[in-house]
């Protein structure tokens, strides 16, 4: 699965086809082409992240043909934030999102996405900026889940959590006339080791979205600020820090746990 | 942290001195040389795998001083399953083991020491055959754990759950003289899609082994058999199977979620 596209024209069809692409590498010494700078400002337009490199970088990456430009195309479309809230109405649900903070490792997004879709995660909503999108490594990380979970990638996650938020204040009085699922009041949990509380004491069986870090540094500290919650995952030993993927697994397996509790009742007999 | 050892004699003083082996590769034209011989025959007395390769491939490994032969070293020690016992009498706690059942992936075996260390899990057991041992990969994967979590590497898992089925028969009568931590009773759980019971219903206060199959396969049929309870993962989706670090994560947190109850009722308040 090729996900480069090099060459001005092909670049420039990418965009304008409304494909979803990762990353944009331009030549830092052509950027004034007319054409580059068409690229570069529907780009801007579109959100795509630009970096400008030296042109030998480039032709390393393709060793022909690249005329100063390459993007890395996604394995998967994107969808709204929009979409994501209208897949849990549509199955009547209450929201089940999860927020990645900057994961940066093609396998740990694969991992995640296996066990969303495996938990029944609405979507998954990722940053665009430092951060890997969908590339065609994740797509082989996720064993296939891909397909089936929906991922919204945003500009701003503090933004898109304070979006969430409103939704919640404007929605509770005004949207229940919407015979079902109109309301979609989200309760956001952020998953920190210097969180307050123990993240299963928090009730998920309302609207959720979890906030997971990236693999270094955890929640930024403007995220921390805007989640409903900050929990932890109580742990012994001397590390006391987990793999992303898997401290992301344990936050879902726990929505999961609490929302599916008769069935699991009944599996026991 | 270079983990290669290149080099006839450089090689011969690994494996005399005791310093762990993952692997050893060796030019296939001369393993008749009287030093190559005496290596692969203490290789074979320490079960270290050797693996017969063209001459070409050792240089490209390796440019120059290669002369044939090549080690893979450990990043860490590897401790014997009697070892992993008694870290667990020592500490006066019911045992707690991890059987890795053929995971390749070195990313996952580090992310799996990871969770390992922090849900207080004595020991490890890994493979030595078709599945990756402690390379510098996995170290680093591993955030530092495999500093703290003994890992025990043999060459027979089916023959490693007998051996700690025989030790449960012989000692539940005849070592309850031991005054403290004599009794080793250990109850092998198997995880696997298709378990029968969902593992959150197996009682993991006693002795406990999780065994855990490999990235592709899950667990063999020979190992699946000699598990005294064979349990799977409730979920939900299309996909239905979990990255192999996610899956052991969630029962290895099943076990501490178990094991450290009152602490989580205390900490609700």
């Amino acid at each position: 699965m090729s996900d480069i596209v090099a060459g001005r024209n092909p670049v420039l069809e990418a965009l304008k086809s409304g494909r979803a692409v990762n990353k944009i590498l331009v030549d830092k010494n052509i950027t004034r082409h007319s054409t580059i700078a068409e690229i570069l400002s529907l780009a801007a337009r579109q959100h795509v992240p630009v970096e400008y490199v030296d042109g030998r970088a480039l032709i390393q990456t393709v060793p022909a043909g690249a005329q100063g430009i390459i993007a890395y195309t996604a394995a998967k479309e994107y969808v709204s934030l929009e979409d994501v809230l209208n897949i849990a109405r549509t199955q009547n649900e209450a929201p089940f999102l999860v927020i990645l903070d900057g994961i940066e490792d093609p396998q740990n997004l694969g991992a995640i996405l296996r066990t969303a879709e495996a938990t029944g995660v609405h979507g998954v909503i990722i940053r665009s900026r430092r951060a890997v999108g969908l590339t065609a490594g994740v797509a082989r990380a996720s064993a296939g889940a891909i397909e089936y979970v929906p991922v919204a990638r945003v500009t701003n996650i503090v933004r898109t959590i304070e979006e969430l938020k409103n939704d919640n204040r404007s929605c509770h009085p005004e949207r229940s006339e919407g015979s079902q699922g109109g309301d979609i009041n989200i309760w956001i949990t952020g998953i920190d080791m210097t969180g307050e509380i123990d993240f299963r004491t928090v009730d998920y069986k309302t609207g959720t979205a979890l906030v997971i870090g990236g693999e270094g540094q955890g929640l930024s500290e403007l995220v921390r600020k805007r989640c409903d919650t900050v929990a932890r995952i109580p742990m012994k030993g001397k590390i006391a820090s987990l793999n992303a993927s898997v401290a992301a697994a344990l936050a879902m397996y726990e929505v999961y746990r609490q929302r599916n509790n008769n069935q699991e009742t009944s599996t026991k007999k």
